[in-house]
């Protein structure tokens, strides 16, 4: 049986997963409002929709994880998102899992 | 705001899950029954539920992914399951995914 297209994206789409709110929660250290934020992460190799960046950020905020504030620049509206204390705190301890699962997983590869 | 330990979880299981399917694909390149499979995985840090591992073989089975059969060993009755040709081929392909995923958030954190 040959695996088909839709469950090589849907385990692929589970590994990211994770990572991405990593990764999301890494590059707002720096404010950023979305549309710089979702370049940077294309940048780094990690180019997420706008339809899946969006409602993570408004999950991120809602679990007290960032901050964000609407704010002019150049004659535009933006909101800029940044990380908030408790999101730093729960970055490092994140990241210092995804450490451990990576020295588990090059174990096992 | 401080960030409950129920998110805290919510996040970090999230971080696993993903990479869980990898390392359970990659560890049934050689035959093995659920329980030394369970083993192995947490020798390798990466401890999973037995209420979380059997239900990811089924699932992993279903999509073609993973083989199994049933033998008597030691006088019981255990299901081995090993990989499949297809998951072979996705296995490497996941693999690299995760290496690119990694590099990625190596730039970034």
């Amino acid at each position: 049986m040959p695996v088909d297209d839709e469950t090589f994206e849907k385990l692929r789409l589970e590994l990211r997963r994770g990572s991405l709110v990593l990764a999301v929660l890494a590059t707002l250290k720096v404010e950023r409002y979305g549309y710089t934020l979702r370049g940077e992460l294309a940048d780094a190799g990690l180019a997420i929709d706008e339809g899946a960046l969006y409602p993570m950020l408004r999950r991120l905020e809602s679990q007290g994880l960032l901050t964000s504030e609407w704010r002019e620049e150049e004659k535009r509206n933006k909101r800029f998102y940044r990380l908030s204390g408790a999101g730093a705190v729960l970055l490092e301890t994140l990241a210092a899992e995804w450490r451990a699962i990576n020295a588990s997983l090059n174990r096992l590869l």
